[in-house]
């Protein structure tokens, strides 16, 4: 699994049917420092994961285990939100120390059609 | 599942017999920020696809969970055609703002043999 | 699934024995504008593929879904000789156009055990 | 497989119900000369591996092949810890030699929701 | 598949069950040139390869399409001994013409642990 920060969402209403009521969300790449890098993934939501909520993604034929995703065209899935990481002992990174940066209201546009 | 660009088609006659009958899209990835990346993909289309539409295509095993691609030797599949899709709030690319550009009739030669 | 183009052969007479009987191809990937990339693979042949013919080939477990490789620990396969592609209505590249290049038949050396 | 060092842990306590009870390390992948790299892959933990320790994991579907990872959306997997390996003849790492550095206790947060 | 030559050898004592009685080899991913790249797996022996032979090995789920690693937590398998390979009709190498080279005895330590 590789860790990601969801960046945004992503609105698709002509689809092969399997891919019907699945929520898809944009995650950039993080690496183990917190940082983001270049790479992203456009990953289905099994977990409920917001904008800038850092999360677990998993990817492959492992993307299809779960409840949402199974026997989907699915090769990419959100399937954790992480409350934490450490490296050495030492706190990288805390969802509590941390909190999502609220977006302002007016621009907050992440409705996604089922 | 990653963006791309539907940039051409492609004609094999020869081919496995489990091939027969499908659409092969030359696709483009996309990043992010809708620029085009270096890299492509030879993909099946499962939902009827044209030149110039950004779509979302999804590799290894999960490119056989379409009713076109079920047990094929396919391993990439355009299972989407994106609307829109936003980073952080702000809209990065839709479909109504930048519809796709038609080709002169004359050059578009995309027949695809079945 | 990638273009390629096949580049050689290669003999292995000692080999787990799900593998008798495949013929192997070395393949360069091509980039979409026709040109060789750095990259390379062997592949097994399921479509009677020869030298300088230019292919499309599929990895992982989607290479297992023909006659030939099912359930056979290959993770490569030819499984479509190329006749045409176009970019944008415009073709890139033609199997009439360019045929294959004889080889000198004094140096010709493809035969491969079975 | 892949050798890897096990640098840290991480917590999510929000996830796809089949990760429940799934122990998670953050894995630096090494090189055979036994230097770290700089990709990394978080990991379920299949053989009970602490930080500091030198293991092999595994990717992709194969990572579901173990008792713990089993039908879950996992897909990477610490499934050996490495004693020593050897490139031609010569001894390039061993755990005998290299002990695990021990944490200071007062540092030491490796707890995980389960 | 890829070409790769054998360097060394893996001991693990402590490991997933299922892993049990395999032997790991140490693999230098080659380029069709017979030159070593800057790659590495650690593969399962299906084929009873030595240090410095040349392989093919296979990675992802189609590694576990041998006896040995059906059903194993196992991403890479080497599966056959090469022979010989050609490039455009040329013999780029040949396992009788570059025998493997003796390594000292009391050097050699390839022993491994089942």
């Amino acid at each position: 699994m590789l860790l990601g920060r969801v960046v945004g969402t992503l609105v698709a209403s002509r689809k092969e049917e399997r891919l019907e009521g699945l929520k898809l969300l944009v995650v950039r790449q993080m690496d183990v420092d917190a940082s983001d890098t270049s790479s992203y993934v456009v990953a289905v939501d099994a977990v409920g994961a917001g904008v800038d909520e850092v999360v677990l993604y998993c990817t492959g034929s492992s993307a299809r285990q779960t409840a949402q995703t199974h026997e989907r065209p699915c090769d990419a899935v959100v399937m954790a939100i992480v409350d934490q990481w450490e490296i050495g002992g030492e706190e990288v990174w805390s969802k509590s120390a941390r909190p999502a940066k609220p977006r302002p209201v007016a621009k907050a546009k992440n409705r996604l059609k089922a």
